[in-house]
């Protein structure tokens, strides 16, 4: 969690108080179900509750009895009986450590889901806003950094939007991936603790129970999840890289808000720089660098081992804190972002009207001229205005091969913006709905 | 593709003259629709589809023509207009090579889901059948590869059953989101092509209308599907892994088969090696290594850049071919494991009674022992046992602070392995339903 | 190995006849060894040499013996037999597959390595002679995608070429990684083969000992080779980025050659993309995605497991292949370069005059006025003519602030291009010595 | 950073006070070359170093000013100008951010470069203790976790030492490649900077002046660096599992040392994990994680962006603290490993003399066996054993067709250890030189 990428909501998650807290609620819950089972005493279980439900548990206590016993959840055990007093011989009857961590890593990482669900919608919001807004400001649309045919701001927006809702499902995907509760006992065969306690631990910390768990939780279910997020961040990269490639100095289409008092650069002070797309850019590469060790983790030996632990005790905090930083970025970037419809007219014309090469060709070619030989008519006449040698209706209309095909008029009426942008209402009606 | 890694069915999804098909398909049904909508002749479809509708391309001349167009969907269709003849000119009709390439792509990734889906379908066999076999066949659970507590080998099973069924729905998922036709021209605006040709041919090719496609369809997909299957792989490393545990000499509870002259090394005569299960660990290597790629692919730069091309032409034949060869492989493995049962006893004996410290703790504790004090007494006479130095029942027995709380009787009572396989029912009866 | 992405001189190390040959040439230099220690006859050396040093070996053939052995080396030594006759009984004597296999493999990655260094020493040509050409060609330097402070193109090649220039030493590291040889036997004790062997295959084969192999060479060392090999791509994709930057329609500062007969686009014949660029970038992350793989095979188990193979048949051929073909690529694509100085002079007067916004500052500073208020003064000036409103001289010489330090005679001279470009002999002198 | 496996030490570069310090440094030893020169008058340069030189930086005012300018070099400049007073406004002149920043980051990784250095001096001395110490101690090496021929303790850790001693070389390779400065202003052509300051200012820094930098020291040097620690993991990853087989309860010819009071399970007395090696496999893993982000920086846009900047603020101290604390751990881990070799003995045996089939095939051959014969009637007399039915000597001594070649005596003298020892000498000779 690098301190400055790092929103405190994500973060308490995490914190050991946090963490504590829900181990204590699995042990707690585990004791009602004992209770009620009969395999301890009832006035244990409501012992349990009433002494601790309360408490702040004190992280450097539990420090130090780590130091000694070199085991975190008897560390803690030991602590909670400090505060529970004798009663507490009832807690974790027939329990691993595993079935504590396991399903506490996974409540933690269900509302790191949350969070991010909740910033996504943010996010959507905050794109459906300005796609509607600029859903008629023509702009060019561009292949392989070439000018190639019109198209509208607000469609890249909406693009932007249809790619995120796809991140909202498979965050819901996988946070049902993690969603599950182990109160297995050893190796996971339930001959110490009753297959009862897990569903009513599972219950009341709002998980399913996991059919089958050897002592853990099974990894793929995590590599899964930070698969996921892998994915979102990559989106976020694509779009951050649309704003970086539209604030270019040449291009200038849009760009960040740059508030009073902000400085670009320490020598140029001229300068405003994309730095919050920059920033997302490298964010995503760090909430990616997540996804191979979580898929290393997969291969635990035989029925557990601890190599997993390490590994998340890294990227859980790092790949959600870093993702919901960046989603919330990147949500105030597009809001505040500042189009600049004029440039992009101007952009539009820089290429002498090149970008109506295709729309020439098809009209060639209705009018009865091989694709082949439409193809390189108008190819011949787009390479001298490429070079920047005159006007592409000018030399079309000086083109023989071609006005054997086409009028004059005919072809000054194929350089109509209009007919770029006829199906925008489709795509939001696709995108949007019909809103 | 690695040819002894490779399947033919699989394989054939890649070939040229598939993938030149599903061109001629994609085309063809686009002309049928723009027919019917009345932008091109109803004849020129018809022709299209009776000239190449049983042609085989001629890759190397189309090989030929790319050579010199320097673009292999132009020169796909010039050959295709050598084939149809005149009435060619009707095809592509204000459509991008993206369109073709894209949903392309997409037909080939959704028809390889399909093998992969029927290869777990059998994986999943063989697993529940050996499951079923060894539910009752009482093995030692291992935690960091130390004895813990005993579970059963067909748990074992069920586990990695479990796992393969969350292949399954991931795959489904996968599969979905890469089940998407784009037909939308240039950066996506339907400026030259009426949408309803994409919705014809999505309809015709098994796939739905990508909702905003800016010429490509959109790369945030493929790393889903690439991510899906490296987890997949993950997955085939875990149970591989298990295997090769099993092998080993000094534990040798289940062994692949090994056939009548086979060698197991060049060197020594007495070897038989786990080579099948090593060699999947290295193939679940290789599948994962396209999730990287396949999520740098994601950033294209404003409406398409070409940059995706080589890293799919790599990743798509070989994740899939690959991970095709490892399912097989593996189901091929689990249907013919060597399993040892007496070897399972053996081991499990061999901790001299260790295994069941567990129980012993919580017996003393429910005899009113503190959990610290009933632990301490089973650790100090745990001790000796693992360094070989007598019998940990007898130890106990001999233990007075121990046999103040549990009778001589009472602990040997304890020593029971039914204890542990109580609950296989419920395992298997959750994993497989109630069959 | 992509087809079209595979030149034949690399290719042709990874055939199986090439890696018969060299599996041919150690066990016939190990012979030799072997009969020199009287350890063989000497006869039986002379006719192994005698009878298979022109042989071209049956790929077939082995190919079949293996599917019964399963067994490759042993596949091999098999139909040597049946090549050499009786006295191959004394070939691979104390031997394991893994000398052979392992020895190999270094010679083949030794020799990669040579054809990538000679690659690096083309391309570094074309870019020295391309620097030296464009040396005082000024053109805007960008800082985020901004317009910061002019340099010439001449140094952005200088960079590329001191880059290229590390790339080759990082090989050469990287070479010495892998070349090396064993012949120790199983598990690396030369219980069974005398270490002199080893010493004269080694020399023989042009690599040095292993020091301590426990039947294979360890692979920390191919996981060095493979992340050099990911760094020089990664090389790749910043100088093909670079070159699609600076072909982008608003740039347009220099051009990949476009060919005769070269199509850009299907639909739209105006384009010229930059094609060979986007698919170095994508080659670089195919490339790079072999450097993952590669170290998870490190941690083999005990003296050696066999699952690096999988992994090594499919990266070693793929990545070499792959950069050499990009290398190759990326020369070409230097060495045609079309370049336009016209439009860097026409780009760098774009921003009125706002690249000199830090000398300016600077001068303030020198004149009395302190950094943060000279900082302030710039930038109040700047802002508008970010804005597109008015040129940034006019407005510095209205503001009294400013005129009150530097005259408007000064002003102007601090508008001077030469300025930024009297250290590139420098700079030059440093990257490519006194030539 | 995660702090259970922080060591103070290492997390101490990577705070914010030292970082600031560095810069002080730079800034300081930069305005001393300029006044050198004549640049800024002497007095500047004294005051600077006389106002700061013992300044302890107040970071939380540095934080503040930063959230206003959204700059961390402005802030900390400006920070300084409240400690150096007007003097203050000759510092940076004509420097920018990156070559503060750069350089900073250069001497912090090769601080960090000189620690991990020190670690890996002193596993290599706990390796080399360790190794001598058991040179003779005859243990069963493994191929593909089989049984294949005896080995020695020893020679497993010279294997390790030889593998550290190339961590360091490759390390001291990668600190080479970073120990490099730049002050080279704005996309380093020096226009407002001497060269001489640069040269200055790398000679007080201990660092090469970067022979051409765009604003940016180029990021291929880091990715190279990155791609170093991620090989070293991989071997702590080797070792580590190599230490966690050794563990396994089958096995246990080694295993950590376990202090008093420490528990193994929370559930399970008995249980004591090779949890550190399990741990240093976890760690691995993340150290790992950091090559492929620090690959996907190099690509910067044109002479520099700030993509790279949030990656290094999380992989520079993730990478170096991780791999730091497992280094250590590993040390400790060696050092103190308890080593079993009655139980390496009784494991060598368990085969029932199997991993002598190489020496009986051999001696056949040499008796004048075709190799193929010999291996069929070793493989048929070994196959029964394997499957626990016999004694390997015993079958042999009764196989006809292996009496006619060696008599029963002849094949006894086979089965002797001191066979495959002889050349630990020579092993030992090549890894520790003559000590």
């Amino acid at each position: 969690m690098i301190p400055r990428y790092t929103r405190p909501e994500m973060a308490a998650i995490w914190e050991p108080q946090t963490r504590f807290r829900i181990w204590f609620e699995i042990e707690a819950h585990a004791a009602d179900a004992m209770a009620e089972l009969g395999i301890i005493p009832k006035e244990a279980a409501v012992t349990i509750w009433a002494k601790a439900r309360d408490a702040v548990f004190d992280v450097a206590r539990i420090d130090e009895i780590e130091r000694e016993t070199k085991h975190d959840v008897i560390a803690f055990l030991t602590h909670l009986s400090e505060i529970v007093g004798p009663e507490a011989r009832f807690v974790h009857q027939g329990m691993t450590s595993s079935d504590v961590l396991d399903t506490c890593l996974n409540v933690q990482l269900c509302r790191a889901a949350d969070i991010l669900l909740a910033d996504l919608d943010d996010l959507l919001s905050a794109l459906e806003r300005r796609a509607k807004e600029h859903k008629n400001t023509v702009t060019i649309g561009r292949s392989h950094g070439i000018h190639a045919e019109p198209t509208t701001f607000g469609v890249k927006l909406a693009f932007a939007y249809a790619e995120f809702m796809r991140a909202k499902e498979r965050l819901a995907f996988a946070r049902m991936e993690v969603a599950t509760c182990a109160i297995s006992g050893a190796v996971g065969t339930f001959a110490n603790i009753d297959p009862r306690v897990e569903e009513h631990v599972a219950k009341k910390m709002s998980l399913t129970p996991e059919p089958v768990s050897t002592q853990v939780i099974p990894r793929d279910r995590h590599a899964m999840f930070f698969s996921v997020l892998a994915v979102i961040a990559s989106s976020v990269e694509r779009l951050a890289t649309e704003v970086r490639h539209l604030q270019r100095t040449e291009v200038l289409e849009a760009e960040e808000f740059f508030s009073p008092g902000q400085k670009g650069s320490s020598a140029m002070p001229h300068k405003r720089n994309p730095v919050l797309s920059e920033n997302l850019t490298g964010l995503a590469r760090l909430v990616r660098s997540a996804a191979v060790p979580a898929l290393e983790n997969v291969a635990l030996w035989h029925e557990r081992d601890i190599s997993h632990s390490s590994v998340e005790r890294g990227i859980a905090p790092d790949a959600t804190v870093h993702l919901d930083f960046a989603l919330r970025r990147m949500t105030g970037l597009i809001d505040k972002l500042v189009v600049y419809p004029e440039n992009m007219r101007k952009n539009l014309d820089r290429l002498g009207g090149l970008i109506h090469s295709q729309r020439v060709m098809l009209a060639l070619t209705q009018k009865g001229m091989a694709r082949e030989e439409a193809y390189a008519a108008v190819q011949r006449n787009a390479m001298p205005v490429w070079r920047g040698d005159g006007d592409f209706l000018t030399l079309l209309q000086a083109d023989k091969d071609v006005t054997a095909k086409l009028s004059t008029t005919e072809l000054a009426e194929l350089f109509d913006l209009g007919y770029h942008t006829k199906h925008v209402d489709t795509i939001f009606k696709r995108v949007f709905g019909d809103a």
